[in-house]
């Protein structure tokens, strides 16, 4: 990292097929909005059940990005 | 939930009331510019003091809504 | 507290009124199940929004009971 | 908050009517012995069960109060 | 959620292949004696680590169920 | 650890004598109820004071047991 | 604090001169976008190592800011 | 528990015998000015070591007691 | 550490200068009325802001002192 | 878990596959100087964005080993 | 403390006695490879069970010593 | 970050002077046997108080360095 300022916002993705899908899909869905993202963090890993077997992964991620000028 | 991608932010509502009425009028403050919401989650609970009796309830969420397409 | 051994379980209720009563409906509904309840801690206060407005209070909570001889 | 020195005490209300009214309790007992209390946060709502109701709500809060000239 | 009352339990689950497939298998034993499942939380992932390779993956979840009626 | 999956359960179990002995009556009440308890984990150390003196040692754990097929 | 809604961001200033500096360079690069500061409180400091020394100072902050009407 | 508002303070105790005794030396020297103790929970346990062994054991608590009228 | 015990206070000072000038200030203002402080921890770090800058550091630290004989 | 003595290090691995895989690229590294590696505890899953996808996952764990005699 | 820098690394030691021995067998262990150890502090205790009884004590400790000069 | 696997190691450094500088201090003496030292992060911050001032900063971080092939 360098001598930007940089903004936090909190997602959380959903996925049928694992918990790093879920992950993907929240950055992809963040990108039609935010730009200059540059980290995250994994804050909860949680996923919905239905029929006894796991429906939707359900990840909240934070997402770090930049603030330019 | 579904497979919708959520966004949280955090909000602190305050009420000379109770404790549930400082979350009723955060997340009724946040309507005016907010939609979609889903759910909240108290973070924290506080609360102002005078004349030695509690004059303001003040209680931090975290609100979860949906992203739309 | 005396020399018992207690088991704690955790229950989330959810309630339209209030997030005590939320509590006391996870308690009222335990009780059907467990006996010799004696305490109980919150651990999260959650809860549903629909149309802008709490739709549920969610708490759940830790309760402490004695296992009888 | 202005540029006093607070100090911080911990404190256990209990109540039979609501974990608000705990607060208020605890906060309206330690007005007898402390001055300028300022803010309170809740640290743990807990309770005691008898006859699987709700018998006191048991509230910690941890009060701020202003060390005066 | 709905206005239900829900219980939560901890498990651990293994598996040789991956993190996620632990998730999988333990709610798949749980569905053998626990019904309604609705959700689940992970709380810790761990391993057993042989011959310097990952043995097993063991996350440990917290599962949600309905009691019902 | 293995294959298997394991359930945990939290206790509390307390002693006049010390802390590791409230740890070991608490699984000692839990084997008239629980088979093939596997490993514990300490989450809280409290006690009862009477007359100035600890009266009671009250220490939860976290309990693991395999779920046999 | 009054009886406002107030929303919470996270900033992450840096400075190659001091923590403290961090703090101070976030707020004044979120006043280009946010009104209305109220507070802040630090969430995580951080640090950037070249050639055996501190280069940045990376602090995370949440800033308050009021909703206004 | 009752209906009393209760107090928090937090001691450090310290002994060459055991973790155990450091808690009840804790203890026994806040009763030299605190009445109405009523429980404790052990916050961190910490120890001094000297010559590769351990030469004090330190343990914090939080002690509650009941403010009389 | 030897073999005293330790009374804790949380004290929070505040400074117009910089972080660490409001902890000296915190136990400045504590040396008044408490004698034999021994160390402190720093809990949390908050500030005011008054057009868009850092008007106030507001730091919470736990100051450990000695109860003499 | 036997009567050995564990040493605990803190690694962090990185791979552009999955999570998982970072977890076991950082196990492989340290097997290069660390013998007897016998669990690992996952203590935070971050990532690095470029393009608006992740380009690398990066996991740090806590790996526990036997210290021989 | 004085002006030294110290470095911290985590041991887990068990017993089959008591968990303060525990303990100290990880600080004797440790005593063959590390000089100049000055405290400690207890992370997790835990423990193995066999036949319903506490086989080891296993309890994980951060030791602290002195880089010297 | 790119793909290297990192190691962390928790330095203790202190300081007459500032928390900042006790950072400082901590990075300089690790750098006498560690290279390739990257980032740091912040997990405590305490002090010792002689005469009613701080008379040193010892502040506690985790340094992350890259294992080198």
């Amino acid at each position: 990292m360098d001598d930007h300022v940089y903004k936090q916002v909190r997602l959380t993705g959903s996925s049928t097929q694992s918990s790093d899908d879920a992950v993907r899909r929240a950055i992809a869905r963040a990108a039609e909005t935010i730009n200059h993202m540059r980290w995250f963090r994994v804050v909860e890993t949680r996923g919905h059940i239905e029929h006894d077997k796991v429906q939707h992964w359900q990840v909240t991620i934070e997402v770090g990005f930049t603030l330019e000028d």
